[in-house]
């Protein structure tokens, strides 16, 4: 089922990380429906301080795509290098993450939309502001993301093309009171929808105590 | 509608946080599901090493109860007086806000389950580990309100419990390789579910660049 009538417990467990996205365009509602579901999400003090950039221009994805590929270049290396490294991952499975993510990379210009999750500071944002907020601003990327997989739209999460902010900040005109917290390329999946698999319950739960 | 077929977009367009909780035990099994659905969320490079504590006993429940009342009382100082300092939210919205607090820092020891969400961090937390992670939380976070909204429970996420990690560490019998981001106190609400309101979509949302 791939309507605004999915049931929320259908989104959650059937919201895998889409990458190999289609270019056929996503229409304009759809993209602010996803906009305005992100902006229902709670942010601390109700401080509604998130902001969203949805870049179709051509030539600012480019900018972003070759952000990106920087970016992706410095974690693929030593992650290449230890496949295994995650034991509740197959090595199988995380080459086939990896391969995604590299397909997302060469690919990034192409994808119909680039959404960049921002925060308004309402200060210049230096080292210390930086790292505060994403608790604000992380609960609406989720409802993003489930609201995309209701809808039939790929996307997947990603902070690698923004490492360096100033250059962020210049590819999108944004003021130095702003930071660009997440990346996420939205469009029709290429791949499949299906399960997310993840650690069973008991290994991440504890009552009263954690030992 | 409170079942587990509410549709995604009615949870995520009528989840209001819920502050005043009945004492009335949720079931366990309502508990894990919660869990299990904010450990579906994505984290960063698949590491999901989010991990929550469910805190029934009256004990624990007390020791977080009297960490929460310090932080809220030193949060609310500031913010009372200057009840109109969020240019979108009326100064009788802010002030019922408030005093929503208030009751939940008066109650929060009455109510059923004090959920936390941690991260494992894998080495020792000091002031810069804890700045990260947040995005391999808070989306699970969101999870599990929406789902907690779904079942008809009442939830809030907040933070001013837990200015003080050693204290947080010492009531939860938590490593010194684990963080508490996030505490959400669950229970049948006493208030009436609703609608959210935020800012206009125009207000928050650009295509292309912000400016």
């Amino acid at each position: 089922m791939t309507n605004d009538q999915m049931s929320l417990f259908d989104a959650i467990y059937n919201c895998r990380a889409m990458r190999k996205l289609d270019t056929r365009d996503v229409p304009e509602a759809d993209l602010k429906q996803l906009i305005d579901a992100a902006n229902q999400a709670p942010s601390g003090s109700n401080m509604q301080n998130g902001r969203w950039i949805v870049v179709r221009d051509a030539a600012v994805k480019q900018k972003l795509a070759d952000l990106n590929r920087g970016g992706v270049e410095a974690y693929i290396g030593p992650q290449a290098e230890r496949p295994g490294s995650l034991p509740h991952q197959s090595e199988e499975k995380r080459k086939r993450m990896l391969n995604s993510v590299i397909w997302q990379m060469e690919h990034m210009h192409e994808i119909p939309a680039l959404i960049i999750a921002c925060m308004e500071y309402g200060q210049k944002v230096d080292a210390t502001v930086a790292q505060r907020g994403g608790g604000s601003l992380w609960p609406g990327i989720q409802n993003l993301l489930l609201a995309a997989r209701a809808m039939g739209l790929g996307a997947a999460p990603t902070t690698l093309a923004l490492n360096d902010q100033d250059k962020v900040r210049e590819a999108l005109n944004m003021p130095d009171t702003m930071a660009a917290l997440c990346l996420i390329p939205v469009g029709y999946p290429l791949g499949k929808f299906g399960p997310v698999t993840r650690k069973p319950v008991e290994d991440i739960m504890r009552f009263d105590q954690w030992s």
